[in-house]
């Protein structure tokens, strides 16, 4: 921590720009700029799609936030969020060769977000959205999909889905289990956990209870968000009602909310993924008292750690490969299934790759980069 | 031209992010994102100034532009522009070491473009506004400068008028004239043109005759835009009669404009800097043929360029250095005078450094730094 401030007085940040071209002599002036550069000025002037190939469009993405929402810190603001946004970008960078660019927003309405984001689109091959509120992320990343011509990505959404599916897969194979008999409880019903809810349903599962902060998302409850509406469903009760022969817990919520008595509730070969970071919604040593098969975190010092950033730099890598304008359900069911075949024997304590390994992105870009 | 497309066809644009620390341990993730990256967020929670020194804003310039106003090309819109916004960031890195980003908008409508550029201010540590049209650039910048607590300069007007003054006060001294003596000439009540006549007076130049499409701004004329009313006078016609007896002409207006016939009609030893681009109001040889003593253009391939390039990368090198937030008229002179001061010893074909001269933007820098 202490540390991370440190560096960053040294530094001033993570990113810097750099320049592609040499720039000494006169020539170099004149091609690199005037008058040299009225010429790719008047190729983009005649067909706006060349931005896509002779300007940083190719290969630049923004990492956008309003601060709302902020890894366990909440709605701490722009200037507070931006460490955040640019340790992201030098993710991108580092894993997937994107040239991404933190910006944090001075405002927190919608509409205002929206309209901005669509505003600084032109220059943007592909845009993150990060940490921004539920249920306000669900209504911006919908309309900036539906007005944009380019990707429009909230990680804390699908980034954190597709990596969760990636390791369900690999859990499934280990237990022997297959995906339309199991019972999937998701604990949070934020960003993370509706986008959980719903890409595990398009994968196939079909027995998932959603747990919000006042119990589970029955259809009894009045003024239900739309978003929990899909996945209401008959029972009622709290979480510890919903782990009742449970196959899987999917924790994006709070620390220490899953307790041993209920893990004792659970079908035999439990899965949990405890994900609320840095403290997990339950600890590995807890959980595998209470008889959890295959234990995984948010966190790099257990095994299997669920990060997104497993997800998001191949994903990009491949979308801005292969020109592709929509991330639809179909790409992040092959991110997924990519992410989890990379894992060659899956075991209890290896479900999913390391985040530091650099064959991911690569391995995601070369499965999406030619979708249609 | 062909040579410029050519080469970002390989290259993809002229500007990439990098990371300025290393990636490849645990330690190194825990501490360069989570969880350490927690930290210096809740340290500009506490106290968001300190973004200004542990982030990219303490670094950052965005150039902006709408893309109503580019080169000589017109209202070619976001795309097409996205080629200088990169020219100039990279300009930005190479003399001023600033991280510069390009940032084109898919809005021309003023109020949006103050709104968007207000919402990703929190990011940025200036604004540099590029090839926005007059009179629209007027207000924009005036409302932003206003709003926010970054610097904001529309380089068009500021960085033209400075580099301008730069020259003018070489050229006096080669001649042997005084700013409170001559009658000067401003062809162009553009962007340049407006910040020209603004700046000279300032500085303390009397006599300044304002031309636009319709001849000389007159006080007898009807519908005059504000920023022009400031500088009508008595006397009416057009560019001809404004000539007569004028000690300077500066022109940013259009090829051609100046005959020879006009220039014969001037006061001894003139002075013309004709610096539409590419193709100059008179071109050197007519305008020396016909008695000129000292000529600037824009351009590379005669004498005395007058380019921009002298003035951003310092300016803002000295204002990101000294955490100044507001770009005064005391710091405009400053950066004229010291950009003039570098030519020890100025005649007729040296009255202004080279735009490759690597010392300028320190020499700018280190005095526009410690202003209060």
């Amino acid at each position: 921590g202490k540390l991370s401030v440190q560096i960053r007085e040294q530094t001033g940040g993570q990113i810097f720009t750099g320049i592609k071209v040499a720039l000494e002599t006169k020539d170099d002036l004149s091609i690199h700029y005037t008058p040299g550069i009225a010429e790719p000025c008047r190729e983009i002037t005649k067909n706006p799609e060349l931005a896509r190939k002779l300007t940083v469009k190719k290969n630049l993405v923004a990492v956008i936030s309003d601060g709302s929402a902020v890894l366990g810190l909440g709605n701490i603001g722009p200037e507070a969020a931006l460490p955040v946004m640019e340790g992201k970008s030098m993710l991108f960078k580092q894993f997937g060769d994107v040239d991404a660019i933190p910006i944090v927003l001075d405002t927190q309405n919608s509409a205002e977000i929206i309209e901005t984001i669509k505003n600084i689109a032109p220059t943007l091959g592909g845009i993150n959205l990060e940490d921004i509120s539920a249920p306000r992320c669900f209504e911006i990343e919908e309309k900036l999909i539906e007005m944009l011509d380019i990707p429009v990505f909230h990680d804390d959404q699908h980034g954190t889905a597709i990596c969760c599916l990636a390791a369900l897969k690999n859990a499934l194979k280990v237990v022997d289990k297959k995906k339309e008999d199991i019972k999937v409880v998701i604990s949070g019903a934020g960003a993370a956990g509706i986008a959980i809810a719903k890409l595990l349903k398009e994968w196939g599962v079909k027995n998932l209870v959603l747990i919000d902060s006042k119990g589970i998302v029955s259809k009894s409850r009045e003024n239900l968000h739309k978003t929990k509406q899909l996945f209401a469903i008959d029972e009622e009760g709290g979480l510890a009602e919903a782990m009742v022969n449970a196959d899987v817990f999917v924790g994006v919520s709070k620390p220490n909310v899953l307790t041993s008595e209920m893990i004792k509730t659970m079908n035999v070969d439990s899965i949990v993924f405890a994900m609320s970071n840095p403290d997990p919604e339950v600890l590995p040593g807890i959980a595998k008292t209470a008889g959890v098969k295959i234990m995984a975190t948010g966190r790099s010092d257990f095994p299997n750690q669920i990060n997104n950033v497993l997800v998001f730099p191949g994903l990009f890598r491949g979308i801005l490969n292969g020109g592709i304008r929509k991330i639809t359900t179909e790409i992040k069911l092959i991110a997924a299934e990519t992410l989890a075949d990379l894992v060659k024997n899956p075991n209890v304590e290896n479900i999913i790759p390391s985040p530091l390994d650099k064959s991911v992105a690569p391995a995601i870009a070369a499965m999406i980069q030619h979708v249609k």
